[in-house]
């Protein structure tokens, strides 16, 4: 079935694409999603790749508990309004048989002290850093976790937010309040290259106002990202988080003049968010496309046949010709951190013959495979293959013998359109505005928009409540200028990034 | 500290290991474990083989939710007693500030439905797989997920039994009983070249009697491994299901004869268990011994001098000489379902100047690195290093410009010698016996009993309330041979392998 397009209803078709490309589906619990096979394989290209890149800045992976006691939640007192609020509670040990057709919570088995189902993990790390840390030689720890965790929200979406969701999240200790810093920053610029070299997402980096920080955090840094209907997606966040979780569980450490301080911290992740941002920032309405960064399938070939002989032509084609040309591609990403990444070049043959060719062409459609080729009994005569790709829809006829060398080009330029068009969308749909009239029409009309503001709390919260606007970041890249608050008049040093957002 | 040898208290000995190799700790939270950078590092490699070897027997991943409404395990009875009774159950999704110091669960927030934390995810699964299986052109399903899972239990132990803990637990779906059989076999295979060839323990393959078996399984397939102590460790699991779960889902499929029928499933599975596997099979008096197949660090560099100026001699010397060789490392397993697998050379150089060569010794010692490189000044005149085996602790010196070679036989040699000695170990202590004072005498001494067994639950219970011994399962390779039940003289038709178990 085709998709709604995307200009009738984003939404519906969003969700539409999700289902049809078999990336997500819900479940039967509320809020929490089953992530299908293929949605599951891009997702694990992402996190490969994030964490080669983690690993190269000096990370290693730990695991810490699903589970922490509600008491750890009234530690730091920033953090309880953030996070403690919707989560699951954990309140019993044990079922038992009802005596009539099922099981029941056994009233006796009753915990003590309820157990959150970790929204994040600072209380629960910091608490086990404090066992970790006595001087300055065991810092700074480095780690990072790939874990599930759980917020209730009640309205959810698919990948963009659920009830349980799938992400990392980093945890760093340090000895000076620099060196916490640095390392916020440098993980900004970790995911940066990521969204830009792999995902060919062009966002917007910056640092979050004192509204939009992560609860307990000082500074927040983060990648704006603009989907196709103009919204901005918040694509990971990095935080300075000074000494407030080291205060809170007491995590001090003997530093080089021989004096007892407390550590100081960073945190900073990326989630299963990234999918519905990937989508949205490259979807058409024929469905997903998927950069070849990160693609389960760079080339899916589709064979075409109507005779037993002309199935058993076609197969050795593919298998003789065609096949040992795509095995000698080279399809690298350049990547700030990583250096040249060579990416194995993924390919499927749909052999399948209860499908047609039709449905077929339709389904990687759906799934956004970058390159396509068809191979039927004339091909093989003429000693070519029809090859298209996904981003463009441009079709065009190889001699089999220069295959690779197709494929070979193609792939980085399919990886460079997408990164171009979506910069250039997100360009082309940022607008600077000076009064509130502009302001607010620019957000009707589903911009990004660089405007003054005052600096205040207040103010924030009443564009908000106005316009639904919220200010997405600083962006680390704007000049100071002198200006007046959009909204109150009041003097202003900076424009900042407003847009509605996901 | 030294640890307490394995002969004094073996008990002691692994708890520990555990802890001073930094593997793993306790957490605030009642058994759930932190699994540290170290320990985390050797599942990752656990992780890394595995699911290599699921994907190349044509298996993907997919991700399903952490929650399972209450009433799915009502559904599959047999499996309702097994598995919904210690477990972590939500009732409630909101905290609120308790308006005192802390924060309370919200009494307005209680779940209709109380959801249970998986314990596994038969229910949750099959209940989803109901939406993708509607004729014999679905089937397969061939899915794996990583994930973590919550067991209730009293008694726990780092990595053995905890609360939480990581697994993998692959989930098909077939069109015919013969296939979903053929599939829990394949994996029980896949499981034993796993052990075998990458964690260097040969365990005992075979399938377990009804009473050990996995609740809502027709046939449950297992491999127990024996620990240094005498005991047995059940390492993985692999069940047939038949139609169980699709008879408590309703899910069923439009066969090649347009009939409606059951699907056939299968599950399997293996854990973090496999750490507590892996140290207690291969550790010694000094510590952790990892197999170079899974080893994060095969090769430790540590420095020794005394002025600067050896200092920076040792360091090029190191840089210049050594590193390059080892760089040139060529390190193979062979596996069955895998080939030949290249594991590349994983190096330290520990130039930590705060810690003596001593320490650092016996750090890496505990943590098991296969191999260990001392180099100082006077070895850098010589153009010689010293090399150690972690495995039988030979030192030998060895020209630098031979290193490469040296290390190439080594890691081999290493890995081989560890599943030899686990495997000799295992034989030695297999006995045979046919009187129950035999047997019991037998169990005492930590063997692994070959006895027949008249093939009743109530006789397997008698004998584990009276020995502690339980059928640790049916080996695959015994043949039939006439007996008497150890226990009751009844018929029997074949021997069945009991001990003690973890």
């Amino acid at each position: 079935m085709a998709l709604t397009t995307r200009e009738k209803d984003f939404s519906a078709w969003y969700n539409e694409l999700v289902e049809q490309a078999e990336l997500a589906q819900s479940s039967a619990v509320r809020g929490c999603m089953v992530i299908r096979p293929y949605g599951y394989a891009i997702w694990e290209n992402m996190q490969k790749n994030l964490d080669a890149m983690f690993k190269k800045t000096g990370h290693q992976n730990a695991y810490f508990p699903l589970f922490i006691p509600k008491s750890f939640f009234s530690k730091e007192a920033k953090h309880v309004d953030g996070f403690a609020k919707e989560a699951a509670v954990v309140t019993h040990y044990r079922l038992r048989n009802d005596g009539k057709w099922g099981i029941e919570v056994d009233p006796e088995a009753k915990l003590e002290e309820e157990l959150i189902v970790r929204p994040t993990s600072e209380t629960i790390i910091w608490n086990t850093y404090k066992d970790w840390i006595q001087s300055y030689r065991d810092l700074p720890i480095l780690v990072n976790q790939w874990a599930n965790v759980v917020r209730w929200e009640m309205r959810t979406r698919l990948f963009l937010r659920s009830a349980e969701f799938l992400w990392q999240e980093g945890h760093t200790a340090h000895a000076t309040a620099q060196e916490a810093f640095e390392e916020t920053v440098k993980m900004r610029k970790v995911y940066q290259d990521f969204f830009k070299n792999f995902l060919a997402i062009s966002g917007v980096a910056g640092e979050k106002s004192e509204n939009e920080r992560f609860a307990g955090a000082e500074n927040t840094y983060t990648i704006e990202a603009m989907m196709q209907d103009g919204k901005a997606l918040q694509s990971c966040t990095s935080h300075y988080l000074g000494q407030n979780f080291a205060k809170a569980f007491d995590v001090t450490f003997i530093n080089k003049d021989n004096k007892s301080e407390l550590v100081y911290a960073t945190s900073w992740g990326a989630s299963t968010r990234m999918m519905g941002g990937l989508i949205m920032s490259h979807g058409d309405d024929k469905g997903l496309i998927v950069p070849p960064g990160i693609a389960p399938i760079h080339v899916v070939i589709v064979p075409i046949w109507k005779t037993d002989d002309e199935k058993a032509m076609v197969k050795t084609f593919i298998e003789k010709k065609i096949m040992p040309q795509l095995e000698a591609v080279n399809f690298t990403i350049q990547s700030e951190f990583l250096g040249d990444v060579t990416i194995p070049l993924q390919m499927k043959v749909d052999r399948d013959d209860q499908k047609s060719p039709g449905w077929k062409f339709n389904q990687y459609e759906l799934q956004g495979v970058p390159v396509r080729i068809t191979v039927g009994p004339r091909d093989v005569s003429n000693g070519g293959v029809e090859m298209v790709r996904r981003d463009n829809g441009v079709k065009q006829t190889v001699n089999v013998v220069d295959l690779q060398k197709h494929v070979d080009v193609m792939l980085p330029a399919i990886q460079h359109s997408l990164l171009e068009k979506n910069e250039s969308m997100r360009v082309k749909n940022t607008v600077t505005v000076d009064s509130y009239e502009e302001f607010t029409k620019a957000l009707d009309e589903g911009k990004f928009v660089m405007a003054h503001w005052d600096g205040t709390v207040e103010t924030e919260e009443l564009i908000k409540e106005e316009t639904k606007g919220t200010i997405r970041c600083i962006p680390q890249d704007t000049t100071e200028e002198l200006g007046k608050c959009i909204r109150t008049g009041a003097p202003s040093r900076k424009r900042v990034l407003f847009a509605r957002a996901y």
